[in-house]
Formats: structure tokens, sequence, C-alpha cells
């Protein structure tokens, strides 16, 4: 398997983009990554994209987008003297909940690292806002089991409050434990011109917001929106040492779908493997991650990523941030650009953003939030409540 | 990239499976694929799908089916003496409309190419009876662009109906003409336990039958289904010959999505592209072609792919089937086992069945419509009116 690396990056802002389509933001974080990489072919296209089918009445996203936005293959046809709109190695869309964007770069990794692919784009799209928040609310829970969970009456908001509250019973935190993750990633998000929450909270806030399911409130919860971001990978070996970001580690695991059919519903088991076998890729541990981009859709969520990743014992993720050591010179920077909590959580582009965010650092173009001399980033993503979990390594390379 | 080879497969029946869930079809072909392979766990999985976050309320596919199938990955972590249940490559499901088994497959095969895992499962799944026609209707037409075809009142039958009418007005054919590709696809799917048409048909039943979307009959059309098929795929090195088929060849290409923006609506660009590239792949061409699984989704379809694919000059696709050649022992076999016509056309679940079926063909398992000493075969998936096309071709190995 060949070494990859990322030489572009892009993305929109993520708001509620009403003026735009799904195919104009898509389009615009890919030639937006294609021209960071100063190229303007590319051999695939791999779309992250959760539920388009459903919220906006289109699927199959690969052409569509790779139509819109231009993506082209060089000359290989007789049919065509100049460049052809047939891109040469196609382009799909993968889907895995709200790691569509991690399993997305995943798939077009494997595909360049095959050797089958000179280049590859991956864009991570979602177009929420255009629809009632009911009908997004009921397009979030077909990422929980649609038989013997949402049938029975749970949102996926809901499933997330059953975690947290069980972990809260069986480690005796109180909630208000849990408001370092909310407050670190809306302080952060603040310096990210794409972030949709840019404005600092307090515990008071925290404490005082509204309900959503208990003990899940509006500050523990990521808000959705619109929004797309991208990159370009080449073979590691076609670029120079200086101008790319290499993948260092690349690892996916699946638990139950169903959180009520796992042994032990507080770990996060495909989070555990995952970032073991990433970790084992990159030969580097927990201790040599700069910055870790997770996947905090709700407060519970950054506290069982900790756990299952190395950084606190059971029982004690939410330790690193009443220790004051998840902000961006901390022992583990968490959520720098503000992370799902405040830069915003667009589902099927998620992925992909962590991604963008990690390279962000690694080159070192983060502002008041950079993280001093980073090296090494995480950026971990998480499909259904805990059901897929894709993990990446990068390294400035 | 290593040679990959196909060592196991498994299918259902399309039909209407009422008493079945989308979970109990996908599980039945999986574990059917692993018995044939006689293998107890993988590294990961692929599903391909196209409709079931519309019609069956469910994304997150990858670990649906991964737990109900019972695919499991060998023990790999301190947390379990055992057979991990958390997939160690994880599982993910891959969207490309029609074109969604075939795409499904080739991510499999290329995650197996690079290195990364030493098996996989690729299924394709569809349940699509559960809901009222007019529903199914809609979701199929996702396919297509839905602001910019869709939206103006086109269905999917309605978009290729004007292919089929500009193809009969620009090279004089007749509506009868097309009637050798259902009639060679009904004949051969008697003889499939697996079909959803399993009758005969003649030219007079062709003739008589209801217009749906004028000059597109129901003859004209494939049926859809509930059903679900499944691979098993491995590095070709690590099985002997004689008890693999080996993947020669394997690629996609794109066309715009919406036909009015093609320069040439009546060719399928991306169908030639992916043909020739696997073509390439496989060092063989169209005349060492023994068996052609084609996406006979619609009559004219046969017609446009036997002309992209180089088995007919550019007009002259229905030639073949009005000259006797595309029955099991004629110059270029198609539809062997019913085609999408009549097995029937479990949307997402179909590019999996061709590439069950060349596989049966190969292995010389078709009894009444085995195609007598095939050595080589290629499945055609089509996702869209030709917008994503993706291409196989299997040897006996």
């Amino acid at each position: 398997m060949r070494p990859v690396a990322i030489i572009g990056i892009g993305q929109t802002v993520i708001d509620e983009q009403w003026e735009k389509s799904l195919r104009d933001i898509a389009a615009e974080a890919v030639v937006s990554a294609m021209h960071d990489a100063r190229r303007e072919f590319a051999d695939g296209l791999f779309v992250g994209n959760m539920m388009s089918g459903t919220v906006n009445g289109q699927n199959n996203l690969g052409p569509l987008v790779a139509d819109w936005a231009g993506v082209r293959s060089e000359p290989a046809s007789p049919l065509h003297a100049g460049p052809s709109t047939a891109l040469r190695a196609g382009a799909v869309k993968v889907e895995a909940a709200c790691a569509s964007g991690g399993a997305a770069f995943r798939s077009g990794l494997m595909a360049v690292a095959s050797g089958e692919l000179e280049s590859a784009i991956v864009v991570g799209v979602e177009k929420m806002t255009d629809r009632h928040p009911h009908e997004v609310t009921a397009a979030l829970a077909t990422a929980a089991d649609a038989d013997y969970e949402v049938d029975m009456g749970v949102s996926f908001v809901g499933l997330n409050a059953l975690i947290m509250r069980r972990y809260m019973h069986e480690y005796g935190w109180k909630h208000a434990d849990f408001a370092p993750f909310a407050i670190n990633a809306h302080a952060n998000a603040v310096h990210n011109p794409f972030a949709r929450l840019r404005h600092k909270i307090t515990l008071d806030d925290f404490e005082k917001s509204a309900m959503i399911a208990t003990p899940i409130n509006l500050l523990d919860a990521s808000p959705i929106g619109d929004g797309a971001a991208a990159v370009y990978i080449v073979p590691a070996e076609s670029v120079r040492s200086g101008t790319r970001i290499l993948v260092a580690g690349s690892a996916s695991a699946t638990d139950t779908l169903a959180i009520h059919d796992r042994t032990e519903p507080l770990f996060l088991a495909a989070a555990y493997k995952s970032a073991q076998e990433a970790y084992r890729q990159a030969g580097v541990g927990p201790d040599d991650i700069g910055v870790f981009e997770l996947h905090d859709a709700f407060t519970i969520m950054s506290a069982l990523s900790l756990e299952a990743c190395g950084f606190a014992e059971r029982g004690q993720g939410i330790r690193p941030g009443l220790d004051g050591e998840i902000g961006p010179t901390g022992r583990i920077p968490l959520a720098t650009r503000g992370g799902l909590k405040a830069r915003g959580h667009p589902v099927g582009a998620t992925g992909v953003y962590q991604i963008v965010e990690v390279v962000q650092q690694l080159r070192g173009e983060c502002g008041e939030t950079q993280v001093p001399g980073a090296r090494v980033g995480m950026a971990q993503n998480i499909g259904g409540s805990g059901a897929t979990i894709v993990t990446h390594i990068l390294k400035a390379g």
C-alpha cells in the first residue's frame, strides 16, 4: 500500500445557506481544494453525504458534484480532444451516517493507495436547512436502528441522552462537569471564519441553557447547518516534502447499530479499535497526538472518545476538560476550530471538515488557536451512536 | 495493486418479500456468500444500496448489516477473547443510484487491492416494495437531476423514454425491433430460481403490452423488487487456482447527471470510457467476452450499452438481438440469468447480482442457460441515465 498525501483543502462557511443548493456548496469546496492543490484535473471523486436522498430528493451525488464543480479527467478518449467530462475513475457517494465524511476520505485513500487512481478529491457535503426541523430530526434518526430504536419513539438526541444519563449515574459526575468541552469549542470557533457559532459561552450560559432531552441541553449539543469541505489527495511519492500532509494512519471499525445490543454501552469499542489500528499504522500513541479533532456532537461523546482513544481512564473522560488540558496550548487540544459544537455539524460533511482542520493545524495556519509545534494530528468521525467510527492520523511531511 | 479474486457468492430471490426486512435479506445473501467461501470472518463490509434512507428510514447500513449477518473480525482486541463484533476495517454504504452495487464492489476491490484488507464482503441490497409505488417512483427519480430534470415533472422512465424516442427517430428503428432483448431475458429467467419473472414472452406479448411512457411499454421495462446479492473477495494470491474467479478489470466513469447537458445524448460516454479501461486492464477486447451481464433496465439501454462497449456500430445496437446473437449460445450472450428485465431490478443490489451471475457462468453452474466454455465475462452497471457507469471483467482463474 503506497503512502498518500493531502495537497489541497477547501471548505465553505457552515450556516443556513438558503441562497445556495447542495451542488453549489459542494462545488465551492471542491474548487477551493483544487485551487489550493494547484490542480485542474482529478482521476476520481468521493462524496461523503448522509441524507441527500431524504432531505434533498437527490441521490447519485458523484456525477452531480463532479459535473457542477467541473472536475474533469485528463484526455483519455478518442471522442474528446480536450479534457474529458467523463471522470476517468468515476465518482461515488459514501454513506456511514455522521461518519460519512471520514468514510469517504478513507475510500478515496484506499483508491489512491491501491494504485488505481493517481489523484482523488474527497468532498463532504450536507444541505440540511431547506426543510422543516422536524423533517431533519427524522432524517437524523436514520443513523440509529429504524426498527428497534427509532420505531420505539426515541430521537437521535434521546439516544445520546440515555448514554449521558447512565454515564453520570455510573461515575458520579454532574452536568456542569461536561461544560469545559462546550466552552472550549465556542472559544476556538470565534477565530474560525467558517464556523457557525462564533461567540464565547460561559459556565453560567451552559448551566442555564434550554433542556433538549434530559440531561442534554442546548449547549451540550452541536448545531446542524449547510456546509461542504474537500481535500485533494495524491500518492505521497508524487509530491515533495514540505508541500504535503501525510496520511499516516487510517482505520475504521463498527459496533452494533442499536445501543441496547452492546455489552458495554459506555465504551466506544469501535473508537478503541480504530484508534489502536491507526496508532499502529502511524507508529505513534496518544502522547504523540498534538491535536485531536474529535466527534463532539454531544459533550458526552467527547468524554467517551477520550477514554476509548487512550487519553483518559474509563469513567474519567471529562477530566482533561476539568483539568484545563483541552485548549490549544493544553496537553490534548480538542475542537481547535470550534469542533462540531461551535464550528457546526453538517452531518455527512463533518468528517472532511475535521481532516481539513487537522491539515490547517499541521500547516500552522490557525492563528489564535494554533497549537504550537503541532506535527501529528488525529481526526475521529462517529456515525450513529458509536456504530461506525473512522480514525485518521496525519503528519506534517 | 495486487490482484483480487471472488471466492464466494450468495443471493436471495427477487420478489415482494413482505415478511422480511432489509436487514433480513441482506444478511441472507451475506451468510450465503460466507458459506460458499467457507469463511467465518471478514475484515470489512461494503453495502451497495440506493434508497434505504428514503424508503426504509434507515441509513448507516454498514453496521446494521454487519451486525445482523454476524460478520465478525478475527480477535484483535484485548477486550475480547473471542471473535470481535467490532468489524476490524469497518463497514460503509456506497451509493451511485442504480450503479450502487457495482460501485460498492469496486470500493471493496480497491480496499483489498490496496493491501489494507485481507478479505471483504460486498453486498447489494434493496427493499423497495414496503411502500406505495408512487413513493418508489419518487425515490427512483432521485437518480436523476432533482433541480433540472425531476422538478420539471419527468420521471425516471420518462427520461429513458425521451432517449428511446430520439434513438428511434435518429436511426429509423421501430418499437418491435427492441423485442429480442426482452424475449431473451424472459427465456433465460425461466431457469433462474432467484428471478422475479420466470415466464416466457412472445413478440406478440411485447407489442401488445401496456404503454408506460411512450415509446416504453411494460415489457421494455424491468421490474423492481426486494433482493440482495453478495460476494466474498480476497487477494488472489491467498487462494489457489481453480477455487477462485479473478477480477481482471474494474473501471468506473461519470457523465453529466442531466441528459440535456450531454453533447451526444445517444452515446453512453461513461460506458465507453469504463469499458475501454476495463478491457485495457484485463488485456481483452469485445471479441473475448463470453458473457455480458448488461444493465437492461429498459430495452433502449441494452442497445446503447452494446454500442458503447464495442459490440455494435453507432445506431446499430439492436442488431445483435435481431440477428439472434444474444442467447446463451450466441455471439454475445446477454442477460443469461434473466437480466434486469426478468431476473428483476432491486436497484442498489443489481450490480452485485450481475457479478454473482458472471461468476456462476464462469464456474459453469448455469444449467440450461450455461454459455458453453465461458472463460471471460463482463458486468456493467448504470446509475442514472448513464451518469455513473461501472464495468467489471472477470476471468476463470
